[in-house]
């Protein structure tokens, strides 16, 4: 779900435009994304459930504890290395409902299909969207596909909304981040844009960079496990990369983030790239990663939970909650100075995801 | 959700052809979109919360019973008469939940939005949105928004998913139809659609023909609480039409459905413009209208429930279920005859939800 680009508008470096019509920002997870958000659709439909903008709703059905999102997915190559958009509609669903705690149960799965969309293309995406909800034992409860003319959708289109079971006891939400928490990550940022936009561009770089699309309930089960009460908050930092992440939870929470930016894993193609291409691997976007926010006596308990799980292999304490400079996301460089991590206007990368 | 299309292939008369890509009919409601739906999609994810294949998926979580539905809407044009694309959304997904027997709780909001939408447009189909889960009393809870290229989908697409939870003793579904049900439809056949066509040809018919798009959980829920068990399947008829549902009920049961065509509730506006243009309005996409399958002890109780709802005061017993010819729905015309009432290759409207 990507409701969650809230920011603080006053706080705002670059005077915003409020043009008249949607732009390619809009979608791309940077400051555009958030005036989207916040100015016009949040007033319009603001509720208890919908409010707390986390990556999936909360809420008791029938005394069960269910969390609840979705996500559509544009991501253009279909195919990519690593994955391919059905895979990702299956991961990215699950991930939102993993880092509520909760124990995802079902998926929805609906198509917009392009008229003169080959075949053997659907039949791909539909056998990786089986391979991956069956890899993560999630299934398809339900589903639609409508089909448009040629030149009225790019291809293929998914959108998936999954329902999860919050387990006794387990409460996390932005809202429980506070001064003092130590962040982590579960491992390397940026792999995922990176991917995409070697396979966009045709670049081959060095140690075939790989999205990291992959399903996280795992992984987040066990830092729930070995943490209680200690853990605050989970995030999934996909569009607009571990940026996004971290200056959402500042803003949203008023609260400070200092960041060591030699802590964040980055994997040595990716660094490459990146430097290549003057991008931040900070603000790419990840579609296997987990940050998370965790009182200081359970940290050391969170970071071995992750790395004794085959996707945590990587992980790292990246930085910490302060009360200092609200709102702001403080970035500490290699060479020992300081600076303000800051989500640009519109994300380099369009339709990542 | 409109995984719904299942038909047996064995029984059709028509050649199916197995191309190469999709076809604008793989969208339509009709054999093509069965066809695409049991071919492709159903062997690859067949599980035992989709394969019932109603239009919501029933499942249980945490001791609740859900329901659970998805559908996407490419609707062209965005705004028609007596609606538009957020409205139709909205009580699109509620439908599909309030078939099921389910109290609607929350929905899911997706849009996918070109590069270059109107912000007044956007915001129009916002407050639509807004008002239409007003008036039902039902959230959004959670929601995504990506935008693509200009020329990478057609203005605005939405997804609306939903849950819904199933009261204690409401057992509904298509498995539950069995041979003397009566079949009632709660209002006129084919509105929707013909408005749609009206605005997208600029024809102007005579009686101003609108959408019936609206909210059906109110009017289900005094259904089920006229009929207790008596009550079998309830089914919105939209893409395919009345026709669809009911073939849809034949395939599905392996049983036979009989229907008078003279009981069929349409408007005078809708007949007239059918005759014009050549198209039948049993196979006409409805937005806000309800086929119930009742056994004949719980009929005058359901049709009376019905009549007493706004929504369904031109309610009307339209025919029933037998055990002769299997598989088939026969069509008493009004001079006495019978025919085999056949869903078309594909619908001659396409994007009309």
């Amino acid at each position: 779900m990507s409701f969650d680009a809230s920011l603080p508008f006053g706080d705002c470096p670059v005077p915003l435009v409020d043009g008249r019509e949607i732009l390619l920002g809009h979608g791309s997870g940077g400051r555009l994304t958030a005036e989207l958000i916040e100015r016009r659709i949040l007033p319009a439909l603001a509720n208890p459930l919908l409010d707390p903008l986390d990556d999936a709703a909360q809420l008791v059905v029938g005394g069960a504890r269910l969390a609840f999102t979705t996500d559509s997915y544009v991501v253009t190559p279909l195919f990519f290395p690593g994955g391919d958009i059905g895979e990702l509609a299956v991961n990215g669903t699950i991930n939102d409902l993993a880092v509520a705690g909760a124990r995802p149960r079902c998926l929805s799965l609906a198509f917009i299909l392009e008229e003169g969309l080959p075949f053997d293309e659907l039949d791909r995406v539909i056998a990786s969207v089986r391979s991956a909800a069956e890899r993560a034992r999630v299934p398809v409860a339900t589903g639609d596909t409508k089909v448009v003319q040629r030149g009225a959708a790019d291809r293929l289109f998914i959108n998936t909304s999954g329902i999860g079971e919050i387990p006794p006891g387990v409460m996390l939400g932005s809202a429980r981040v506070r001064p003092g928490d130590a962040i982590l990550v579960s491992g390397t940022v940026g792999d995922h844009g990176i991917a995409i936009l070697s396979k966009r561009k045709g670049i081959d770089f060095e140690g075939s960079i790989r999205s990291d699309t992959a399903a996280l309930h795992g992984l987040c089960a066990a830092i729930v496990e070995a943490t209680g009460i200690s853990l605050h908050a989970m995030r999934d930092p996909t569009r607009g990369g571990l940026a996004a992440t971290l200056c959402e939870i500042a803003a949203r929470r008023k609260l400070g983030v200092e960041c060591t930016e030699a802590a964040v894993p980055v994997d040595d193609g990716v660094r490459g790239a990146c430097e290549l291409l003057g991008l931040d691997p900070l603000l790419i976007a990840n579609e296997g990663k987990v940050v998370a926010f965790v009182s200081e006596e359970g940290a050391e308990a969170a970071l071995d939970a992750m790395y004794h799980h085959p996707l945590g292999r990587s992980a790292a304490r990246i930085g910490r909650v302060v009360e200092e400079h609200p709102g702001r996301v403080i970035l500490r460089t290699p060479i020992g100075g300081e600076r303000i991590l800051d989500l640009p206007y519109a994300e380099p990368l369009p339709r990542i995801c």
